[in-house]
């Protein structure tokens, strides 16, 4: 998701200090007391413009969500999609970097984590920078709980067959697979992404695996 | 596959007992004595008429290759495709079933396990009798060698989400996953099976998982 620099954003992100940070480093361990009530923490690592993470909050008032994105304006754009919203006191968010998450949290600060659409990187000399490369899982396992849950979906199909590989490699166990999401009847209660929106209307199979790790 | 049952498949399979047998228990640690060679072994469970295993002990003289196949008729089908070909040295038969494998194999005399567009078996309550289900997985891990691999080809994608699902929960490693095989790089040298032909012709997708066991 390339984006124009948005002047306002910076200045939006000011604004927020109570739902949004560019200092995550700065919650470290203390992230329940951001929240309305302590409650299991789920983040969305590539949160983009928000949608999954603010439908998330909404559906599911007995979570606390954590949005995280790399891209300030992106960022800034989840933001204000977060404040039309009736107050949302189950959700924050960071502009930050996934590879930075073991600076965000402290170990198993975290119950679950989601990666939507992530990009794919389809070309062998990125595979590094794969969200479900070997790193970044050793990273998720970290600040996850013991028996911490991964969910990922995306329309890719090399970064699924890769995420797949990749992900039984580290050790997680696989709780889920789905070929095609939204033909299934576990589909129910499936908020969509921007992403998965666009997709699944040009008529590709949405993939999904849940898993979780193991010590 | 259903077949009416067929008066010249019995005669047919005892008139040739040197390729086909239907005792299999009774060359249970000695299937090397029947090959020409000693070579790692090879199984396909479940070979059908036999094409892909005809066709991998043509393309691959450097293993020895033996086809299991529950039913008789078919399994002398495929004895009937066999006994065309140039005499294989490399390659046996067994008519028997997949769940008697620990009683025609000793502990570690197979390399590789093949399952190729298994009887997907759709309803919850046969998850019991698919070829991935875990009671299967471990009658092969004991008739494989310790890293002994495990490949499987499927059309069929709720049989597919489960195998990954069984497999990675036994433990299997995944070697590599592929979710449209024939518009991979990967696909060089793959010998297409009767099913395969008949479904990729179909235009549907065929999905393919190779894995290893550890111990
Ligand atoms: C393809 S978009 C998908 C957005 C959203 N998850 C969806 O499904 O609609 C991927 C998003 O992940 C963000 N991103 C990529 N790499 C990231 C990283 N290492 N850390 C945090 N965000 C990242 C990108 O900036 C982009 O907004
Ligand atoms: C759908 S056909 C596929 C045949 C072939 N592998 C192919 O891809 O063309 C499945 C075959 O597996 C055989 N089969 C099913 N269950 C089996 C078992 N438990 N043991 C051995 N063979 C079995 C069936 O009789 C049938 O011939």
């Amino acid at each position: 998701m390339r984006v124009r620099n948005k002047p306002w954003a910076q200045p939006l992100i000011d604004a927020h200090p109570e739902i949004i940070t560019d200092h995550a480093e700065q919650n470290t361990g203390h992230w329940q007391a951001r929240f309305e009530k302590p409650q299991p923490i789920h983040v969305e690592v590539g949160m983009g413009k928000g949608q999954f993470i603010i439908g998330m909050a909404k559906a599911h008032p007995e979570i606390n969500f954590i949005g995280l994105e790399v891209q300030k304006s992106v960022a800034a754009t989840a933001l204000r999609s977060a404040l039309e919203e009736e107050p949302l006191t189950n959700l924050q968010l960071i502009a930050g970097a996934g590879e930075s998450i073991e600076t965000y949290f402290e170990p198993a600060e975290i119950t679950q984590l989601y990666l939507n659409f992530s990009d794919p990187w389809p070309k062998k000399r990125h595979t590094k920078r794969r969200l479900t490369y070997k790193s970044f899982l050793a990273s998720y396992q970290k600040v996850l709980i013991s028996d911490g849950v991964l969910e990922l979906k995306t329309d890719n199909q090399g970064f699924f067959e890769y995420s797949l590989m990749s992900m039984n490699n580290f050790g997680l166990v696989f709780d889920g697979v789905w070929l095609d999401l939204h033909n299934s009847a576990e589909n129910v209660g499936n908020v969509q992404t921007e992403y998965e929106r666009k997709f699944s209307e040009k008529g590709q199979p949405i993939y999904k695996v849940a898993a979780h790790f193991t010590k």
